[in-house]
């Protein structure tokens, strides 16, 4: 029986932008694991009220259900050790867990700042009131407060990611010579920037430009499918 | 034969300071492999001139030398496979490629803001105007002038080494149940600080202390063989 993901969506319902959902829906591509979307709004708490928690991504698989995308890799891996692994030792699975946090510590608080307002217009509306009041309470500011200074912001966004080119310099993926859940990870910060925002958050020279695209390429294009907003 | 290792030291030639150096040491003691360290100044060009370039570590193995702490990691776990491993997989490798270039960026400049001075002040006489020069050419400013904001700055570095405790709390060492190479890289740069700032860079309740103390105690208390400089 197929696994069924809810997943954080727009008012378009194939608009899927959730960093930790595409972490998570890139996992279960790679290990070959059927799933069937549930697209989910921020305001929709009754459709997960048997997770006990409020957010996506949940997987439901079978008798289980588990939430949070980083605990959702490992359950992956230890209930389907047959299927490609995400993670190849259990250092790589240490050190995956630093990438996991410091994409959500370094990256995330910089792409919100480019991406908060095109993300706002995009959702569904009954979903508006509940992300700009919890958001600019989080912010302790507005919304168009805190992104007005997106564009003086941008560099140190793209300067923080130098770690990334580093390893790429050197390999065509951040896991070695193929994809893994440390690229996913990477990815749906990425990915949720791309489906979001008007302006493209890497310069085109930027060399993980490339390297987002083989990302997009994987698995039939499955992630190309949602397009970009950027022109 | 034992290998021969040049490593950066203070007036004292017993205070051996340098990040890179540290990781390499405690990658050999990883590995079990004997090493005979050869104090080295910055302005000893002369005697690493066989390596081609100007700075620490340098290894010397028989008829090989490999400078680069990096690239001295990869020579180790490739040249003596039978030894304990740095790297117990090709993720878990590149991962730590990441860390490595993280703790380089990230923790190196905000480090040397807090040791700067103390760590002048310890140099051999003739190492003081190199690295006076050198460095306030590379700051664009005089070290007291980039030192003056040493305490305003330490709370972004303690917050910068966020993900490193998300990944000790759930585990004693970032490479998991053992220390690995992840953990020599970080470490490597906490025992530059250890040795040469009379300030603790870390909070006394931070738990990367409990950590570091860990770190100190492997290999028979290989680096706490160096004293701290904080009372």
């Amino acid at each position: 029986m197929a696994m069924t993901l809810y997943e954080l969506a727009a008012a378009d319902s194939s608009i899927l932008f959730s960093p930790h959902c595409w972490r998570t829906r890139m996992a279960l591509a790679h290990k070959g694991l059927e799933v069937e979307t549930r697209p989910w709004r921020f305001t929709d708490k009754e459709a997960i009220a048997f997770s006990e928690q409020g957010t996506v991504p949940v997987l439901v698989d079978g008798q289980h259900h588990v939430s949070d995308s980083w605990t959702i890799a490992l359950y992956l891996d230890e209930h389907y050790p047959g299927s490609s692994h995400l993670f190849d030792s259990p250092q790589a699975r240490s050190y995956a867990r630093f990438l996991n946090d410091w994409a959500n510590r370094t990256l995330h608080p910089g792409i919100t700042k480019q991406i908060i307002l095109p993300l706002f217009a995009m959702l569904d509306e009954g979903d508006k009131d509940y992300f700009r009041s919890s958001r600019e309470q989080r912010l302790g500011m507005t919304l168009e407060d805190f992104a007005a200074d997106a564009e003086a912001a941008l560099p140190a966004l793209r300067a923080a990611m130098a770690p990334l080119r580093t390893v790429l310099a050197a390999q065509p993926y951040l896991a070695g010579d193929a994809p893994a859940y440390g690229d996913y990870i990477v990815f749906g910060s990425l990915q949720w920037a791309r489906v979001s925002c008007p302006k493209d958050i890497l310069a085109a020279d930027d060399p993980l430009v490339e390297w987002r695209q083989r990302m997009l390429d994987l698995y039939e294009g499955l992630a190309s499918a949602v397009p970009a907003r950027a022109a």
